[in-house]
């Protein structure tokens, strides 16, 4: 395998709205996404676009506030109820190579391959086997390059 | 102020040869800078090249272990053995225009304007005025436009 792009960060928040007014006005962030559940997932999402270099769009802020006391993330913003840096996410061109790889060197994988915030497969590492750090694995969405 | 380039992610490691060994044969990282002391910041530190949309260079990785047990990062690492996200860092066109941007709204800037790893002007924001995220502004390097 070989490191794809860093497609976003996820920032966890205990209010998306919130945190879209602190990225307009505190960072100048002058492009974000409108808000959606991703109910599979038990979070809404939104996405800060951040510019890259020579005019191509660069690594994205995905905001991620929990649907309800049950989501996962939850559990994150009670131990951090400012919110903070909650994973990363690299792209990969074909996700069903990309899980093998992971399987083959013993990787957890948290659960099936399934559809995330940007329409395309995605899986998530556990934290405890990527140096702490969990991690996000999205197919590039056709057509971005 | 505009919101510019994600210049790098911070990323604590107990042991940057570990996570050097870790990007390569994990995550397929072919680029990754050589190791070098940033005792300022108590800091030993290297970049993690990751690619950008169109032969572009993307946001970089910066893996940084603490330089001996005064370092702040040591206690970021007691809290997270296997180390984890510790910030984000922004470019902007004029560090000066942007400290004052931050102080005007208030934002806690962590001590002074210093030299960064990329050798241009940076400073910290305290992550709590920061929505939880410890966030470094640093000055475009020339050139890299």
């Amino acid at each position: 395998m070989k490191l794809g792009r860093l497609n976003h960060i996820g920032v966890a928040t205990p209010s998306i709205a919130d945190s879209v007014a602190y990225y307009r006005e505190v960072m100048g962030a002058t492009s974000i996404t409108e808000a959606f559940d991703l109910p599979e997932q038990g979070v809404k999402v939104c996405f800060v676009d951040t510019p890259g270099h020579d005019g191509t769009a660069g690594t994205q802020v995905e905001l991620i506030e929990p649907l309800g006391p049950d989501s996962t993330l939850a559990g994150f913003l009670a131990k951090n109820p400012l919110g903070g840096q909650h994973h990363v996410c690299f792209e990969v061109p074909d996700i069903e190579a990309a899980r093998a790889h992971f399987e083959g060197l013993g990787k957890r994988i948290l659960g099936p391959t399934r559809i995330g915030a940007h329409g395309t497969p995605i899986f998530f590492l556990h934290p405890r086997d990527m140096m702490g750090q969990l991690t996000e694995i999205m197919e590039t969405p056709k057509g971005a390059h």
